[in-house]
């Protein structure tokens, strides 16, 4: 067992309890302290979907992540800049995490070149020709006052070949070295281990990443891409095993309540998805026994609310009937009361993980959980995420 | 001048100050007090676009109007009688007004037969065909719980035939005749005028009003159809000087600021409309200069309130350029925020007109109000007004 050493903006509290790395934490921002292991909402362009920054507050969260493609495309960085910046822009006193836009561009951009030296590429928003570097991401990043930044990485589609998957890692690793450089200080950077689902890739990122100076967190990228779930872990553990237990880990676009509670053993400490929010416009609403469809007409006279253990806005005023009825109307309150309900959801599971972990049971709450949450089953998900990845229109439209 | 004699359930504090009918009032429901003269939000579907109950309480609003119409079509009478009727669906303790619907088949159901008994027509949700009678109306608004319900009329579009006007307006008069019969007692009965914009027909339709016994109101339909101002305004006079004083008298469809305070000076107690919250959807939100286009580039860098004598949610927390960028980014949050604004700029409105009749500066309030206050010109808003009313498409869209 590795000896865990405090460093000055991550406090390390507990870890490795009964042979598993949950630990619990606190990671200290300029805009206040974050306890571990958190979710961090995914609010692309400035917003939680359908949710104003006191929602967000209201709900508990201490902090949010945003994209720099996103909003360095819209409004525009010389905008956030003259608004104050991204806290006073949203108005959210409290931590913003940014993305750095390397996935973004991937997915979304059109007429992509990527050279060594940067990414040219087309907007999505207008079309209008636009470049990112590693020096432009973080300025960018640091420019919009972020507390936590993403090196510029080159994420590669699942599937592809492994010698391009082996190219895009090692221009993340040399474009970590830029980031390192660019970087002022005032946030906490973190590089990203990326290698596919190949082991050796994976190994030899996670060493690289763990090897250079001047990172103050790492992220693990490139996965929950459709690859099956098995292979997700065994690539978290190569990436958690092989690098300090000092720094923050954080697991990007991860955040099915199924996989937070398993990442959180993995010695995961932040997480950030699209899942929870997007579910919930879609009115897929979590419970303790897995998500239900809120539009089925089974729930059409139903008095109840959604979950009673769930202490929400949503649940404390309103039924599932009402509910069923503002998501088959395509009333906008629909999709503002189902993403309360499931951001509250995994709020409220986060802290119980923390719980879980402070009091030396985290593995009774992930049996406990396993066995009553029924998760959505593997095939379907694949199916739908490899829909998705191939539909560029319904990417453009719901790219959160 | 009329003698001005109290009923039990309005209350009418002052009236007519320096040759104005302007007077404030109080409507007494089972579910609280209204304080007149009031704006009504629109709910259409059981919910003001974009807001919660509770923040339509935040406001200050203690009535909102639903549409039986679209109630009963969906989710259906039967349904919200199981969730234990409107207010508990809705989760709201306020008042609660309904339309009767005649004016949404009009507007929005298709193959509309009319008949002196009933009005047979396929529903606009699902095509299925479906009968409205007085009776059924009646009953309808009835068992959802509503507090104010509104007589079953036949509104004739604006520009028919006068003999349609008057066959019309005569079926609306029989028509609420069987209205009053089927009426139990416990909500508050408005009969409504008709006529279209025919002097003649008005002074026919609203002396048949002011002589029938067992209505608790009087509403003012077919109005606010695409006719210039001058002519609403003459129509409206008929109608309340035709009419006793001692009845609240409500001007359905119509809100706009300006309108509200001149209607206020006709001695209207209640509105609804609308105006301000679809406008409030498109980025036109209220200042007390005029309408503003938060979607203006000349926002985008505003670190401005929409104004800076607003205390509402979204003047305290948000800025012109965060609104801007929300709004062309097409993020739901848009809405909801414009929304709040306009909604609290009427309910202010309201409360300003209700102070100055009471201190009886209401016709110096309105002039300040003129002069400061730029109205979207006649033109222009008719024309909106025609293209709206011949887009049948955009009607099933957009029919709030």
């Amino acid at each position: 067992m590795t000896e865990i050493t405090n460093i000055p903006y991550f406090k390390i509290d507990k870890s490795e309890h009964h042979n598993v790395s949950a630990r619990t934490g606190v990671i200290i921002t300029s805009h206040g302290e974050i306890p571990t292991p958190a979710f961090f909402p995914v609010a692309t362009q400035g917003t939680v979907k359908s949710l104003s920054s006191s929602d967000i507050t209201d709900i508990g969260y201490k902090a949010f992540i945003s994209n720099a493609y996103h909003l360095s495309l819209r409004p525009g960085i010389d905008s956030i800049k003259s608004l104050g910046g991204l806290h006073k822009f949203i108005n959210w006193e409290g931590a913003i995490a940014t993305d750095s836009g390397g996935f973004q561009i991937a997915s979304l951009a059109r007429n992509v070149q990527v050279s060594d030296e940067a990414v040219t590429f087309r907007s999505h928003v207008d079309g209008s020709l636009k470049h990112l570097s590693p020096e432009t991401s973080i300025r960018i990043q640091e420019e919009m006052g972020a507390d936590i930044i993403m090196a510029f990485d080159q994420p590669i589609t699942y599937g592809a070949e492994k010698l391009d998957l082996k190219i895009g890692m090692q221009r993340t690793h040399d474009w970590l070295i830029r980031s390192i450089t660019a970087h002022s200080g005032a946030s906490l950077l973190y590089g990203i281990i990326q290698g596919g689902t190949y082991k050796d890739l994976r190994t030899e990122s996670a060493n690289f990443i763990d090897s250079v100076r001047g990172i103050q967190g790492i992220a693990i990228g490139g996965l929950s891409l459709g690859e099956p779930k098995s292979v997700l872990w065994d690539m978290v553990d190569v990436s958690t095993d092989l690098t300090s237990p000092n720094l923050p880990k954080h697991l990007l676009g991860v955040g099915s309540p199924e996989d937070l509670v398993e990442g959180v053993g993995k010695g995961i400490d932040t997480f950030d998805c699209v899942l929870p929010t997007r579910v919930a416009r879609k009115g897929s609403l979590y419970t303790q026994f897995g998500r239900i469809n809120v539009t089925n007409s089974k729930y059409r006279v139903s008095n109840e609310a959604i979950s009673n253990t769930c202490a929400c806005y949503t649940c404390k005023n309103y039924s599932l009937g009402y509910l069923n009825h503002l998501f088959r109307a395509n009333e906008l309150l629909a999709y503002r009361l189902g993403t309360i309900h499931n951001l509250s959801f995994i709020y409220r599971l986060m802290e119980d993980l923390r719980g879980s972990i402070s009091s030396g049971t985290y593995i009774d709450f992930r049996n406990n959980f396993m066995d009553s949450y029924q998760s959505v089953d593997e095939s379907v998900r694949t199916e739908q995420k490899r829909l998705w990845a191939i539909n560029q229109d319904q990417k453009q439209q719901d790219f959160e």
